[in-house]
């Protein structure tokens, strides 16, 4: 009998799941359901642009959906209860849950079903900037932690979100037992065992959001956390010890979800894991193959086997131990704004972005004698700093919408290019990319510029939904069907047909382009070392106290 | 019985002709027509955007129209041939004319009357760039001719575009007796005696564009000519050894000419000028008084009483005795671009001026968070280099049209500060400043930032056409109302009684976005002293190399 595994992702704004042939990595059926609170399934607060919350109520109700629906439309293919051996999940993160000592999110009870702050904290909340700013402070005072993520801690992360929670709203934070990521909560949740005790924390959410690594004990001491506040130090006991990757199971279907959702019980669940993570899985990353994620911003992932020492290079968003694949360190780098800055200039010309597409892709290399950096949200990898902005020079009396458009792409490639060199400098090989994510699927006029400016063939994975897949392929280890991810990825994962080569004669004419960037990138952005290094931040710094005013 | 004069400013599309009183200035009457040849009056050649000539009979035959126009107009007014006692012109310059031995335009004769090159030659053909080059490098292996300019001789200018015929069609060059300016030529045609061997020029486009100084024995040696073309060191022999001020008549109005245009023979007519310089004269410029007037782009002037030796300011674009004033030094600066800024944003953006500037006005200081170098069509003063180009920086996700228009406007205002502080710097006194112009006139908002970036108030002149007002003044002059041009300003001239005061806490505040514009100003701007100098030209010649391809 076939045998088949159920990928859930949980974006942002929806959740979707696949159906994959196990032996193939076949997609049999898909489908898509929508949050049912807030904006785009986003809880939002008028008064505060930092706040971003989901309702977790909404995981459970749209994942029955989505599951009822993709189970439905794959029975053609041969698809049943029977036959799905095995189930994985991705989410978002950090999105932080705040639960009762039974592991139920606060905002499941009377009490804090209208509190935003008993709800999902999601990745984009920015709330606990302040508390980030304290926790980088500290730890770069002690010297302790922050190696592995460019030296600063985000206010995506865990503890600005936790800290954050008891200085805004005590009585939120007290009756937290304890925090959850969400996608540590639905396998927990599924397998009908949330008490957080016991349930089984991924650590690509320990490594990457809450600085947990085994080499210095797990997570932050209880001195370092005591030192932000006694009660953090005290939460710290009721976390987490040990942090697993996501080919050991987050345990077995209960019988009744196994009823709502028409699977079969006992069929086992994958630990969870990031959507950017299991995507770069679903990608076929591995030692020497980098994985870029081409959306609104990007997130670009390899892995190299696991050794003695975790390596650290300067300006990466994270180095973790088993974050993408099992035994190997993962690597996270990524920009802050890709399709976000092209979806802005689309509101800001007014044109759209077939047109821009078109008109940037008639013009030759250093045709519009423009140049731009790709910091209009700051500045990820390898500078890690928000505190710097888009810049567009070259300007004339005569530049078109569709010349800036060309030149905010080729400033995102630019930014590409630094982080693979980062790597490369910092030994890890990159031999191979590979790209997956709705902008390198449509845009080849961007993904032609990309191996150009890059100087390598760009590819592009099979699979439109790599996140989904990877959680599949996780589904179908923790079945047994493979006796190790990678064994799965050689079976499950690939390549389009359509590769896009680099043309010796641009790549050549990039590379001049590349050091005038190099230039740019350097002067505004490596504090103390140029005399241009105060401007952007000064000028940010200016408009904030104009705000203010 | 009443005194009246006639100003008549040939501008780069139209010819405007006014009447005004001479005892008070009053304006009593206006006209404006328009060229007959070419688009918009430029004749213009498809295959080369450089080239920009006019048809030297549009200035006579448009001339006859407008003053036709403006008499019959001012006629109810009490203005008659009796009462118009003396006459003025300004010109675009410089705007050379090949003519033969008797003074008559190339371009009347069969021959070459459908030849570009044997029209007028207007101020902004770019055509003799290459010998422009060449001419500033000689100037400087010299160290000569060039200490008042800048350190650059623009493709604008006279030698220019003389050496360009040359080169590009010698049967013109041949066959031109002699070169006229434009604004040489109206007034010599008016009097009836256009030999070029007698006609009076002015020091205006003598000393501005020719590097015509008595101190150094008028136009440039023979020697130094010579080694650019022997032809220019032959030409240099039937040009002139002397250049006047406008108070020194041109002639007197020939019969012929008075018939044709029903004004009365013999009316004096004064020295022709450039439209700047008679602006500034009409806008009452003064010692410690600047005049900037703000269009597409703006020019800068003062002047300051004549003394032994002529100062030298790095960066102006001309100091010359007698340019604007008689008897005092004539300081021109300017920027390239500010309304041509404005203009090319609102074909970028899709909005209207109007939307922009309501919006930009809304804006606090600093609250954009950008910053704008105003270079879009390369810097004039102070850095005089043409290889520059404009810059945004600050950009988001959330940038709007409105906020980038306020930055182009703030970036205008802090170059124009750049200006006025280099004037102080090198000794030349501001005490006060008058705008005119359409954008002084009419654009509110741009007209506060300027009072607040300049921390000094902004003061608008009373006419709204300087320019032929200056003229008519010395019109007034030559016809002896007047004993000199002081005298003529201080009854004809005045101020709009609205003044734009700066506010103290804006200009604070704009002290500090003014001192992250030097930054970015001094580091792209200047050669050698910063390590960014290189990036805008390399930019550029990448974009020219790219277009050659």
């Amino acid at each position: 009998m076939a045998e088949h595994a159920l990928g859930i992702d949980f974006g942002t704004n929806t959740v979707r799941a696949l159906v994959v042939d196990c032996e193939t990595g076949e997609e049999l059926g898909t489908a898509v359901h929508p949050y049912e609170h807030g904006e785009d399934g986003i809880l939002l607060d008028p008064a505060d642009p930092n706040l971003a919350r989901q309702h977790p109520r909404d995981y459970i109700t749209s994942l029955e959906a989505v599951v009822t629906a993709v189970m439905k439309g794959a029975a053609g293919a041969g698809v049943s209860a029977d036959t799905v051996v095995g189930i994985g999940v991705d989410t978002t993160g950090s999105t932080p849950i705040p639960v009762d000592k039974q592991g139920e999110p606060l905002a499941f009870k009377d009490e804090f079903k209208d509190n935003l702050n008993a709800m999902a904290w999601l990745w984009k909340d920015h709330t606990g900037h302040e508390e980030a700013a304290r926790i980088t402070e500290l730890g770069r005072e002690k010297g302790l932690y922050l190696g592995r993520f460019g030296g600063t801690f985000s206010s995506e992360w865990f503890w600005s979100k936790a800290w954050h929670c008891l200085n805004a709203d005590r009585k939120v934070f007290d009756a937290a037992h304890s925090w959850v990521e969400c996608a540590d909560f639905v396998p927990a949740w599924l397998a009908g065992e949330p008490d957080p005790a016991v349930l089984r924390r991924c650590v690509c959410a320990a490594g990457h959001k809450a600085m947990y690594a085994p080499d210095w004990g797990g997570l932050p001491s209880e001195e370092f956390l005591g030192e932000l506040a006694p009660e953090l130090a005290a939460l710290r006991g009721r976390l987490y010890d040990i942090a697993y990757t996501s080919d050991i199971g987050a345990g077995a279907l209960s019988e009744e979800n196994a009823k709502r959702l028409g699977l079969g019980i006992g069929t086992p669940i994958a630990g969870g894991a990031f959507d950017a993570h299991t995507g770069a899985v679903g990608a076929g990353v591995r030692p020497g193959r980098l994985v870029k994620v081409i959306g609104t911003s990007t997130c670009d992932m390899t892995v190299q086997p696991s050794g003695d020492e975790i390596p650290e290079i300067e300006g990466l968003c994270g180095i973790v131990d088993g974050s993408i694949l099992p035994e190997h360190y993962g690597f996270e780098a990524g920009q802050s704004a890709v399709g976000d800055t092209f979806n802005w200039f689309v509101r800001f010309s007014g044109k759209t972005h077939e047109e821009l597409t078109d008109g940037a892709g008639k013009l030759g290399v250093g045709e519009t004698g423009l140049l731009a950096l790709d910091w209009n949200n700051g500045n990820r990898t390898v500078l890690v700093d928000p505190n710097l902005s888009g810049l567009v020079m070259g300007l004339t009396l005569h530049t078109k919408p569709e010349e800036v458009y060309r030149a905010l792409i080729e400033g995102t490639a630019f930014g590409a290019r630094v982080i693979v060199e980062r790597l490369v400098e910092g030994g890890v090989p990159v031999d191979e990319i590979v790209c997956c994510g709705g902008i390198a699927e449509k845009n080849a006029v961007l993904m032609q510029i990309y191996a150009d400016v890059l100087k390598r063939p760009m590819k592009i994975s099979r699979s439109a939904q790599t996140c989904a897949l990877g959680s599949a392929l996780f589904g179908a280890v923790v079945a047994g069907v493979y006796s190790d991810t990678e064994s799965a990825q050689a079976k499950m994962t690939g390549l389009k047909d359509i590769v896009y080569e680099p043309d010796e004669a641009r790549a050549k004419a990039f590379d001049e382009l590349y050091g005038l960037y190099r230039q740019l990138h350097d002067s505004f952005g490596l504090a103390a070392e140029h005399d241009m290094s105060r401007v952007m931040k000064d000028l940010i710094a200016i408009r904030v106290r104009s705000a203010k005013r």
